[in-house]
C-alpha cells in the first residue's frame, strides 16, 4: 500500500500514530412527513424534552471543561444554555411546529436562519454561527436519539477525524486514549487548536475536503510539526514519528552549546495548565495569565481566593520563578461586573495597565495585596509582577507607586509580605521606543510578540484579511525586539519573551542571537526549544541575528533562517 | 466693566472680536393637550407636510455644504434624507399620533428614544445620536412654526454661541459675516471644529455649561490660540487680539533664520480647500486625499473624473508640488460599491494600501492611470503620488510594479503622462522601523502623526478613554519620527510630514530640529508656521530636537518646549 499525504496546519509539534476514527455528528434529516400527520402538542413535548437533556448535557460538559481545560474555555457552554433559553429560538421553532413541522426539522430550520445571518460575519461574530450550530446538532442528536461516536470511550490509539470539532465535541476528548486529531476545517486559532495545545496532543487542522477520502479505520501518522497526516504509512514513517515524538524532557535548566544559562518557562491561562507546564519540564511560569480569575463570573475574585491561586502556582515550581501579569481585560472581553467601554477598535481602547490605573484601581490593589502576600509566603518559587499593555514610563511610575503603598498597609498590619520582582510587558511599539527609559524603572522585561507585531505592523492577528502581514517573523519585529533587548544591555534588567515566537523552536537560535535571557510558551513545546536551546552557539546566534536585522522583507529573515538550517 | 474669562478648547489659531449671538434651536415645547382634543387625521397631514418641508431644507443644505465645505461633511445630510424615511420612526410618529399626540410632540417622544439608544454609545454610534437630535429639531421646528436665529443673516461682526452647532448649522453660517463661534460641548474633531478649519475661522469649542452666563449682545473676544472666550473685553484685550489676526501671508517659501528653505504645504480634502490653502500661502499640496472622490456615489469616479480633479490640484499650484495620496479606505468608511470588511478592530485591518493591492487593485490602476497623466499635462505643478498605511518593503514594490506597468500601457496607447515622484507615507512602527529599506524604494517619505501616534501608542486617537495617551507629543512618537528622518540623511529622500502635528507652530522649531524638510498642514495654520520657521535657527533647533529625544516623559518634552520658549 502506498502512502497517502494530506497537508494541513499543524498546531502542536507533537506526531502520534493511530486509527482513523471519524466523527460525524452532522447526521442528515430525513424529508418531513406531511403537515397532517405531526401531532404538534406531542411534537412540542418532545423539543421541551430535548432541551431539558441538552441542558443537562451542557452542565456535565461545563463542568467536564473548567476541570480539564480551564474557565476561560469552559464558558462558551455557558453561552449554548442561554441559546437554549433564547425567545427568538424558542418561538421560532414553536412556529415551526405550529406549521406541522416534526420538532427536528423544527429545530434545523429556526437555528438555521441564525446561522446564516451570523455566518457572513467576522470574528467573534462569526464564533456565534459556530456556537449555534453546536447547539443545533445537539438537540437534533437528542431528538432524532441518534448514535453517535461517543469522543469519551474512544478505544485507545484512536485518531479523530472530523469536519470540525466544537468545544462540547473537545471537552469529551480523553487524552490518554486519544493518539490525536485531524479536521477539514479551523485555523491556528480555533478552539481544536487551543484544545491541542493546553493538553500536548497531536493535531493538523484545516486540511480540506480531501481529508474526507480517508477511511474509517485505516491507519495513520498525525505530523503535527510539518502540518502533515500520512495515511497508510510505510513503517520508516511510523518509526520516524515515533522518534520524533521522543524528545527529551528536561527538567532542569538548560544551557547553550557554549554554557550560557536560559531560562525556559511555560505561559498558563489556568491554574490546570500548571501541571502540564511541571511534566514538559518548564523551569518556571514566564507567563501567568490572571484573566482566568475575573472571567465568568458575578463579582470580583477576592484577596483570599487570588492569594491561593498564587500559592498553587509558586508550590507547581519550587525552584522556579512565577511570572504573574496583572488584569489584562479591555473592551474585547465581556466581564459584566467591570463597565467595560464598547470601543469601534477595542485593540487600540482601554485595556490592560490603563484600566488598572484607572476605572478598575480597586481590583489592581486587592490583585497586588494578594500578589505580595504570596512573595512574602514561604511556599517556594519566586513570585514576580509584571504590567501588561505598558506605553509610557508614567504608568510604570504610578503603578510602582500604588505597589509601594500596597506594601505601606501590609507592613502596618503587620501581614506577612514581600515587594517581589516588578517588570513590563513590551508590547506596544512605545514601550520598545521607551526601552532605554523603563530600563531604570523595573527589573526586567518580557516582550509579548503576539501584541507587539499586531501593533508595530499596524495588522489585528485575528483579521484573516491581514493576518500574514502581522507575523512576528517582519523584520519590523526583529528590529523592535531587538530595540527592547538593546536598551537593557549593560543594566540589570533580564529580558524575556512570552509571545508564540517563544515557542517556535526553530526560531530558539535567533532569539538567543537577539539577546534574550528567557524564553517562556505554552508547555507543549518547552522540550523543543530547550533541546534548541542546548544546540546553540551564542557567537553563531549573534552572527543569525545580525543577519536577519538586516533582511528588509520577511521572505529574506525566512531565507537567512533556512540557509542557517542548512548550513 | 471687568473682563470675564472662559476656558475652551481653541481649534483654530486664530482671533477674532464681534458681538454675541445665541443660538438655541432646541425650543421646549409646551405640554400636550389632551388627546381627545387632537384630531389625529390632521395632525398624521401636518406630519406629512412637515418631513416634506424638512426635505426641501435638507437638499438645499446638503448642496450649500458641497460646494463650500465639500461632500465629505455634505454626505451627512444624506444620513439625516434617511431618518426622514426610516419605517421605524414614521411608523412610531404614527403611533403616537394615534395614542393623541400632536404632531411635535410625537416627533419628539419618537426621536428621543432612539436618540437615548445611541446616547450610551462610543464613536460613530454618538454621532447619530446627534444627527438624529439635528433631524428632531429640525422638524419639531418646521411643526411649531418656531422662530430661529436663521444663521445665513445674521449681522456682520456676529460670533454665534450655541449649545453646539450641528452640520445643518455650519452649513449655513457665512463666513464673511461671522466673527467666530464658541459652543458649550464639543471637541477638537466634532463637525463644528472640522468646519472652522477648514474655513479659517475663530473658534473655541467645550467650554461648558458656565457659557450660559455670557449675555446676547455682549462684546467678545474669541481667541482659538489659546482657547479663551472673552467677554466684555478690555481695550487691550481687544487690541492683542486684533494684532494676533495680524499674521503676515507669505506667498513665498521661507527659509530658516540661517537660510535652509523649508516647504510649507496645505492638507486639502476637497478641490474646496484648495482655494483657501493658496490664499494662505500654501507652497503646495503636501497631502491631497483622494477619498472625497470615492465617497457618496453608487460607482467609483472614472479616469476621466479623476484626472480632471488632479488637473485642478496642480493649476492651483503652477510653481508647487502636489502630493496626492492614493485611495485610503477601509472598515471604519462606508462605500456601497466596495466591499468593504465589518472588522473587529478596522484600525488594524485592510485599509490603504492593503486594498490597493487587494481587492481594490482595478480602482488603484485607474487612479494611478489618471495621476500619471495629470502629471504629464503642461497644466503646471509637479505632481507626487504617495502611498497611505505602507507597512512593509515589498507592498512598495509591488506597487511600483503596477505603476510601471501603467506607464508602459500609457505609453503602448500614445497617452500624455509622465513619471511621477513616488513615496509612502511613514504611518505604521513597521514603516518608521523598516525606514532604512524603503529609503532605496522611494523619493520620499511623509510621515502621518495622527496614525503614527495611534498605533505607536497603540492608543485610538477618537477614544476619548485614551485620546491623551495617542498624543504626538510623547517622546516614544519623537523618537520614530526621529528614526524615520534618520533613515534618509544621506539619502536624495526628502522628508516631510502631514498629520496635525505639523501644523502646530508651538513644534515648528522642533520639528526642524528633528530634520524635517516639508510641513504640510490645514490651511488655516500656514502663516503661522512660516512665521516659525523664519524664527528659526537650525542648529539650536536641533539641540532642543536633542533635549525632547532625550525626555522620558510627555510632561517632560512639555517642559523642555515651554523652557525653549522663555529662554
Amino acid at each position: 500500500m502506498t502512502e497517502r499525504r494530506f497537508e494541513g496546519i499543524g498546531v502542536t509539534p507533537l506526531s502520534g500514530v493511530g486509527t482513523v476514527v471519524w466523527y460525524a455528528p452532522d447526521a442528515e434529516l430525513d424529508d418531513p412527513p406531511e403537515p397532517d400527520e405531526v401531532d404538534a402538542d406531542a411534537e412540542t413535548a418532545r423539543f421541551e424534552e430535548a432541551r431539558e437533556s441538552a441542558r443537562e448535557e451542557l452542565k456535565a460538559e461545563r463542568e467536564r471543561t473548567a476541570e480539564r481545560v480551564g474557565e476561560d474555555e469552559a464558558a462558551v457552554f455557558d453561552a449554548h444554555v442561554q441559546f437554549l433559553d433564547d425567545p427568538q429560538i424558542t418561538d421560532g421553532v414553536s412556529e415551526q411546529i405550529s406549521d406541522g413541522l416534526p420538532a427536528e426539522h423544527a429545530v434545523q430550520r429556526t437555528f438555521d436562519r441564525f446561522v446564516e445571518q451570523f455566518e457572513g460575519m467576522e470574528g467573534r461574530m462569526a464564533e456565534r454561527a459556530d456556537d449555534l450550530r453546536d447547539v443545533r446538532d445537539r438537540l437534533v442528536r437528542v431528538l432524532s436519539g441518534g448514535e453517535r461516536v461517543n469522543l469519551a470511550e474512544l478505544a485507545e490509539g484512536s485518531v479523530v477525524f472530523a469536519e470540525r470539532l466544537t468545544p462540547s465535541d473537545t471537552a469529551q476528548l480523553d487524552p490518554e486514549r486519544v493518539a490525536g486529531f485531524v479536521t477539514v476545517t479551523g485555523g491556528r486559532t480555533s478552539h481544536a487548536a487551543i484544545f491541542a495545545r493546553s493538553l500536548a496532543l497531536p493535531a493538523v487542522v484545516g486540511v480540506g475536503e480531501e481529508l474526507n477520502e480517508v477511511e474509517d479505520g485505516a491507519e495513520v501518522v498525525v505530523d503535527g510539526t510539518d502540518g502533515e497526516v500520512i495515511v497508510d504509512p510505510a513503517e520508516e514513517t511510523k518509526q520516524a514519528a515515533a522518534d520524533e515524538e521522543e524528545v527529551e524532557i528536561r527538567s532542569e535548566p538548560v544551557s547553550t552549546a557554549d554554557g550560557v544559562e536560559i531560562e525556559v518557562a511555560g505561559n498558563v491561562g489556568t491554574a490546570a495548565d500548571l501541571g502540564p507546564a511541571a511534566d514538559r519540564g518548564a523551569d518556571g511560569i514566564g507567563l501567568f495569565r490572571t484573566e482566568f480569575l475575573f472571567l465568568d463570573r458575578q463579582s470580583p475574585p477576592d484577596e483570599e481566593e487570588q492569594y491561593e491561586t498564587y500559592l498553587e502556582a509558586l508550590e507547581a515550581f519550587p525552584d522556579g520563578r512565577v511570572v504573574v501579569r496583572t488584569l489584562d481585560v479591555g473592551g474585547d472581553k465581556p466581564i459584566d461586573y467591570l463597565d467595560l467601554p464598547d470601543e469601534e477598535n477595542p485593540f487600540l481602547g482601554e485595556r490592560g495597565i490603563r484600566r488598572s490605573l484607572g476605572p478598575d484601581a480597586d481590583l489592581f490593589e486587592t490583585q497586588l495585596r494578594a500578589l505580595l502576600r504570596a512573595a512574602g509566603s514561604d511556599s517556594g518559587g519566586n513570585l514576580a509582577v509584571m504590567l501588561p499593555l505598558v506605553s509610557t514610563v508614567e504608568e510604570v511610575r504610578d503603578a510602582r507607586e500604588t505597589l509601594d503603598s500596597v506594601a505601606e498597609d501590609l507592613e502596618s498590619e503587620g501581614a506577612e509580605y514581600a515587594v517581589p520582582e516588578f517588570g513590563v510587558m513590551v508590547e506596544t511599539p512605545a514601550a520598545a521606543f521607551m526601552a532605554p527609559d523603563l530600563a531604570s524603572e523595573v527589573e526586567f522585561f518580557s516582550i509579548g510578540t503576539n501584541d507587539l507585531a499586531q501593533y508595530v505592523m499596524a495588522a489585528e492577528r485575528g483579521n484573516e484579511h491581514v493576518a500574514e502581514l502581522g507575523d512576528y517573523t517582519q523584520p519590523a519585529v526583529l528590529r523592535a525586539v531587538r530595540a527592547t533587548v538593546e536598551a537593557a544591555e549593560g543594566t540589570d534588567v533580564w529580558v524575556g519573551m512570552c509571545g508564540e515566537m517563544a515557542g517556535d523552536p526553530d526560531l530558539t537560535e535567533l532569539l538567543l542571537g537577539l539577546g534574550l535571557d528567557e524564553l517562556s510558551m505554552s508547555a507543549v513545546t518547552v522540550p523543543q526549544v530547550k533541546q534548541a536551546v542546548t544546540e546553540t552557539d551564542t557567537e553563531d546566534a549573534r552572527k543569525l541575528a545580525e543577519k536577519a536585522l538586516s533582511a528588509g522583507t520577511k521572505a529574506e529573515v525566512r531565507r537567512v533562517l533556512t540557509e542557517n538550517t542548512q548550513s
